[in-house]
C-alpha cells in the first residue's frame, strides 16, 4: 500500500519506525507492504515513488529537523501539491492540533479525500471542528476515513464500541482520556502534595507542557469527548456544548476526602445523547476507570454487556503507533487485501 | 440466519430474550435477522423452520424444564439428529461445561461442523480439551468457529486482540478471569473479613456455588487461560500445563499487607508463550487489573502499545449474551452479510 505522511513530528516518526521494525510482522501476517512514498512537513517535502528510505529519512529529519533535508527533498509549503499529485492509496494527516480552525489538518484531510485517497488521522482539530462534514466526504468520495489515534492514543476506544460491541446500544460514554491530569491526580493521591508541586513535577518530566493551560482546564478531555460522540452516538456536536470545569481547584483536602471515602478523584469526560459533560468526579476504587499514572481509560454503558471498559497508554509516539498502523490494517483488511 | 440453539439453560435463554429484545435494532443496523428454527436440551427439542416463537418457547421451557414443553415439542435424545439434519446456518453450543471430556458440546461442535454448519459456543469444555482440533476442523469444513463468550463473558476479550491489536505481538496475556473469586478477594479487603465468612455470603448470593472448587483452586481461571493461550498465542496448551494455586489460604494478613503497600490481591492468569500459571498476584491499585466485585480484567502486553486492558462482567446471562450476539454480528459481517 502506498502511504503519504503529512506531518513527521513525533507521531510521523514514531510511525516509520513501527514500518520499520514491522515490516515482516506486516507481511508475514497480513500480507501487508506499506510503501511510504511521500513524506511532507511544513517546511518541504520528499518524494519517492519506489518508497523512500524510511531509516535515512528518520536521520536526516531528525539531524537537520525537515524531511526536505532527505535526498531528493525539496524545500517549500508542499503538503497540498503532494497530497494531490502523488499517487498513494492512503494520506497520514499527523500535523499539530488547531481547535479552533482544525487548520491545516482539515484542508490536508479534505484535499485528499477529494483526491480519492483513503485517510488515517491523529489530528483531533479537524474532527473537533467538522466531524460530520468529513465523515460525509469520506462517504460521498468513497473513501475510508479512520481517526483511532485522535482518542486513547494507542487503546482502540472507537473500535472497540464499532466493532466488538456491535450488540449493543451505548447508553452513556465516561472516560479519562487525558494522561497529564490523570498523573497529576494520581500523584496528588499517592503523594499527598499540592497541585502546584505536582504540576511542576510533570511539567519537568515533560508530561505536562509549559503552558498546560489545555490540559488542566479539561479542553483536550472536551475534544475527545466531542469525538466519542459525534462518532458513536451520532452527535453533531461542538467544543461549546460541552459543560467544563478543570482540576485546578482540587486541593489536598478534597483527594483525602475521596481517599477515607474508598474513591479517588479523576477528570471524566462523560456523554449521553443530549449532555456532554467534563469534570473533576468520585470514581470507586475497584472501577475501571479509577486507573492511575499517565493511563487512559473509557466505560462504555450498554444495554447488555453492562459496563466495557478499556484503559492503555494515551499518548507516546511509539504507543500513538500501534492505533495508527492498526487502522492502515484494518483498511487493507477492509478492502480484502 | 437460521440458527439452532443446542443448551437452553441460562445462556440459552439469555439469548432468545436478546433477540426478542433486539429484533428492530439488529435488523436495522446490520439487516441482521436471527431466525431459532430449532432448540435441543438433554430432554428434547423443538424445531419449526419458519422460526420459533421464542417468547413462547421462553414460556413453555421455564415453566416445564425442556424445551420439549413446547408447542410441537419432542422428548428424547436429539441433539446431534436437530444439529445434523436441521438446515440451519449456525448452530450456537451453550450445553454445560465439562472440563474432562469436553462433552456434550464436544461431540456437538464436531457433527455441527462436519455438517457445514457456523458454530458459536460459550462452552469452555471442548476449547480446554480439543482447541486445535476444533480450530483446523472449522477449516476444513469451510465453517466459521467463535467463542467469544467462552473467556471473559460479556468481555469481548479474544476479539480485541484478534482484532483490534493487530499490529502488536503480544508478548503477555494476566487475567483476572474469574468473577467469583475476585468478589471473594475484593470483600475481604474492603470489609477486612475473614475467607470462610466471605465465602458463604458469596454462597448466599449465588455468586459462589455449592461446591466452589473449581472457582477458589484456580481451575476455572486456568481454563480460560489454555483457550486465550491456545487462540492468542498459537500455542497447543492443556490444563495440566498450566501451574495453579488456588485463594483458599489468603488471610486477612495478607490482605492487610497488601493494602498498606498500595496493593491489592488478585488471582491472576498468566500466560506467555511456554509458561502458564494462575496464582493470588499483588496488582498496585490504579493498574486496570485491579478491578473489585465480580468483574474480570485482562491486559495485554504489546510491544507497541505496551499494555491495553479491557474490563467487564465475566458471567450472567443477559451479559453473555452481548458476546454471543456480537459473534453472530461478526459471522454475519464476515460472509458479506
Amino acid at each position: 500500500m502506498r502511504v503519504v505522511l503529512v506531518g513527521f513530528g513525533n507521531l510521523g516518526r514514531g510511525l516509520s519506525r513501527a514500518f520499520i521494525q514491522k515490516a515482516s510482522f506486516l507481511h508475514r501476517s497480513y500480507g501487508l507492504i506499506p510503501r511510504v512514498v511521500a513524506a511532507v512537513d511544513e517546511f518541504g517535502a520528499v518524494v519517492d515513488e519506489k518508497g523512500l528510505d524510511l531509516a535515512r529519512l528518520l536521520e536526516a529529519a531528525e539531524k537537520k529537523g525537515t524531511v526536505a533535508a532527505a535526498k531528493g527533498g525539496k524545500r517549500g509549503k508542499l503538503a497540498i501539491k503532494v497530497i494531490e499529485d502523488v499517487e498513494a492509496d492512503v494520506v497520514y494527516e499527523l500535523t499539530p492540533t488547531n481547535i479552533k480552525t482544525g487548520e491545516p489538518g482539515l484542508t490536508h484531510i479534505k484535499r485528499a479525500m477529494r483526491a480519492g485517497k483513503h485517510v488515517i488521522t491523529s489530528n483531533k482539530g479537524p474532527l473537533v471542528v467538522a466531524f460530520r462534514e468529513l465523515d460525509s466526504l469520506a462517504k460521498r468520495c468513497g473513501v475510508e476515513f479512520r481517526y483511532s489515534a485522535s482518542v486513547g492514543g494507542a487503546v482502540p476506544v472507537i473500535e472497540l464500541a464499532r466493532k466488538l460491541l456491535a450488540g449493543n446500544e451505548i447508553r452513556e460514554i465516561r472516560g479519562v482520556l487525558n494522561g497529564t491530569t490523570n498523573y497529576i491526580l494520581t500523584r496528588m493521591t499517592t503523594e499527598g502534595a499540592p497541585f502546584e508541586i505536582v504540576l511542576r513535577e510533570a511539567q519537568e518530566l515533560g508530561i505536562a507542557e509549559k503552558d498546560p493551560t489545555l490540559d488542566l482546564e479539561g479542553i483536550d478531555t472536551a475534544c475527545k469527548l466531542v469525538i466519542l460522540a459525534d462518532s458513536l452516538l451520532g452527535m453533531n456536536a461542538k467544543l461549546g456544548d460541552v459543560r467544563r470545569t478543570g482540576i485546578t481547584r482540587i486541593g489536598p483536602e478534597a483527594i483525602r476526602l475521596a481517599q477515607e471515602a474508598g474513591q479517588t478523584i479523576k477528570l471524566v469526560g462523560i456523554a449521553r445523547r443530549g449532555s456532554l459533560e467534563v469534570g473533576p468526579k468520585l470514581v470507586p476504587l475497584g472501577h475501571p476507570l479509577a486507573v492511575g499514572g499517565t493511563l487512559n481509560a473509557v466505560t462504555f454503558e450498554l444495554d447488555l454487556a453492562r459496563e466495557i471498559s478499556i484503559a492503555g497508554f494515551g499518548a507516546g509516539p511509539k504507543e500513538t503507533s500501534s492505533s495508527l498502523l492498526g487502522d492502515l490494517i484494518d483498511i487493507h483488511r477492509t478492502l480484502g487485501g
